[in-house]
């Protein structure tokens, strides 16, 4: 008998239908001795038709009163989902975020957790109601209704398990795990049983959109085991896990999956007067202009001038380089450029802290390609590379193929 | 500079575009000085919508996640409202009835006000904000979330009023006011500017659904001027007060208005032999039943035996009329008899208290048409019939000319 803090999306509950077959579910796992903590986002649909509403009056509503509207979304699912748990002949209670409750500090539509009151949830559980909590909101400590922002539903789920000291706390998707890459490329793609929260970061911020990287973190720092499976079909999922080796050779985990963002774009000034702060003569007025900076490289140049080049959001693209423009003249600079149509491809495992030659590995196979490597960035579990666009789906095949991910080491 | 607690109903917020009309009109009211308190409904739709979400679920469902459920209608109106106001340019507030709080008891779907605190919103008013209040709802003291049940926005407006001690509590519908009789059944039928809670009461509990008849209890018991306004036209609407004869002259409020019920039907048990306690052995099964009823009427018989009549709901006529049969029966009655196509039909005034004959030309006026009366039954401010339904609309006709109704007296 273990305690689960079961998280189910949008999609999950899109329908009554579907609401019902959720509630089938968690009474499966409630019929196999476990307390139950469910956790659950707007039916799909719901978030949007409500911000279209408040649009119509405010094009550019935010605040508290956003916060307001939007977590009427989650409240109907718990009303909804609760009673269909009735039907089936369960004891089940619903709460809002308020009514757990969920502390957070007052920055609408951003909140973040403070703390979280478990007593009346413990009790609830101890009676042997199934409990159903509203995700994405919580209230601050003067009763204003919050909101995590767009996604923060897996936050709750994992903030929840780690109050609760739950066993497990499991995300149920659209997908039924992780993968080595998306298969939507690599039709080899393999799910993985297990991986790292180091890893699923370096995933999840390189675009496997699988689970919010707040949420990873959180489940990381509190060392919460988190699972990720598919409302729709059986199986185990991926679970995500601080103590990935202990019952698996170490040999087995040196690259965990191939990552890739479509979304980047690379902006290079040339021949800058390599005087000191220059990084931050170039960067401040980027940053002023609310644009985030992904990969940095600064190499010397010719005739004591340095060479900085640096990736931006694709959308923020346009704006980045008319500033660096401008930033060339001032700076007396050879020239600003940049280039929309690159990708950035990623190997990522915790194994490569331990193994050499993984990296000069990954440029073998791109080489064998002939792919064109035109940035490098390094951290200790990731070594990302950016490419020419057309060469994307080439690098991650080659990749994939290369350091065996489709053989699946783990049985 | 009064203190006005406005309620909109759903009709009222129905669209967004009246959504913002109501901002408009309540920025009018705020730019005239007065601080302003607003209680809405869930746009109209809404809780239909929801409860029909529901009920593919639990057809039967009640009770607490019902509540869960249903207040969510509210509570996007008063963000939609309250963003409304904003881009108007004027500070505003929005409050869920758990964070006002209004306290209510336990019995969800239809729970009762305990108390309101007051302070925060207070606060708010002081600091310049227009406050905006979900209506219809609570929490009880462990924090669940309580309906007060259908149409129950109204009460709460009231009890806000009162507890605020507003200047006013101004109820704004679909009609602009309380009339003289139902203005499709009497083309002359006049909006009256005054009348009091006690002739309201009598209206409304004959089938003015102008109000519901909880609120204006409310709003009499605690003495809180309720006004009844149109959302859509201006116009002064008319006022429900106490002190309705202050600076009128007694003279012109012995009849107010011309009320009737088409959703009544009679009850005749004949014969029946006369014992203590014979009523209740009568209405005991018809209660049981869950049946209520309204008029009752005993009437000594001929040899020792007593006609007992009464009338009911018309949707619960076939079932107390089998009930009353083997009452019958049993009693060893003559007979048990019925007529579902009655109507009531009544005068109400608090002048008639200091007039004598208002029952005997009420009595003249409809013989005058060949009316003949089933039933009489008279209290302090009102005096009902039942006459024949083919009767109804000549009835009211004749009573709203034979007691000048149509004159505007106020004047």
């Amino acid at each position: 008998m273990a305690l689960l803090v079961q998280k189910y999306g949008g999609t999950s509950v899109g329908t009554i239908d579907r609401i019902k077959a959720v509630a089938e579910k968690i009474a499966g796992y409630r019929d196999r001795g476990n307390d139950m903590v469910i956790v659950v986002s707007a039916m799909s649909g719901e978030t949007n038709r409500l911000t279209a509403l408040a649009k119509e009056i405010d094009p550019a509503i935010r605040g508290r009163e956003l916060d307001v509207l939007l977590t009427t979304g989650e409240q109907v699912t718990i009303a909804l989902l609760t009673t269909a748990l009735h039907q089936l002949g369960y004891d089940a209670v619903s709460y809002t975020g308020g009514q757990v409750k969920i502390l957070t500090d007052n920055s609408h539509n951003k909140a973040r957790i403070l703390s979280i009151d478990s007593i009346n949830i413990k009790r609830d559980l101890s009676a042997g109601n199934i409990v159903v909590v509203a995700g994405f909101q919580g209230v601050d400590e003067k009763g204003n209704i919050t909101t995590l922002g767009r996604g923060g539903s897996d936050t709750t789920g994992v903030a929840l398990a780690a109050a609760l000291k739950a066993d497990e706390c499991q995300i149920f998707t659209d997908v039924d795990g992780v993968y080595t890459t998306d298969p939507r490329v690599v039709a080899e793609a393999r799910r993985l049983d297990k991986i790292t929260f180091e890893e699923m970061l370096e995933m999840a911020s390189l675009g496997s959109k699988v689970l919010q990287i707040r949420a990873v973190e959180f489940a990381g720092k509190y060392d919460v085991p988190l699972r990720v499976l598919s409302s729709f079909e059986d199986g185990e999922g991926t679970l995500i896990t601080s103590d990935i080796n202990e019952d698996d050779s170490v040999e087995q985990a040196v690259i965990s999956g191939i990552a890739f963002n479509r979304d980047e774009a690379q902006l290079t000034i040339n021949g800058v007067p390599d005087t000191p702060g220059v990084a931050f003569q170039i960067l401040g007025p980027i940053s002023e202009a609310n644009i985030e900076v992904d990969m940095i490289l600064q190499n010397i140049g010719a005739d004591g001038t340095t060479d900085f080049t640096f990736t931006v959001h694709r959308n923020d693209y346009d704006v980045a380089l008319s500033v660096l423009k401008e930033m060339a003249e001032k700076l007396g600079a050879r020239e600003a450029s940049g280039n929309s149509k690159i990708n950035k491809l990623s190997i990522v495992g915790v194994g490569m802290r331990s193994h050499a030659g993984i990296a000069s590995r990954m440029f073998e196979i791109l080489a064998q390609e002939g792919i064109n490597i035109l940035m490098i960035s390094t951290s200790e579990i990731k070594i990302s590379v950016v490419v020419e666009e057309k060469y994307l789906e080439l690098g991650v095949r080659a990749l994939h193929d290369g350091f065996d991910l489709a053989e699946d080491k783990d049985e």
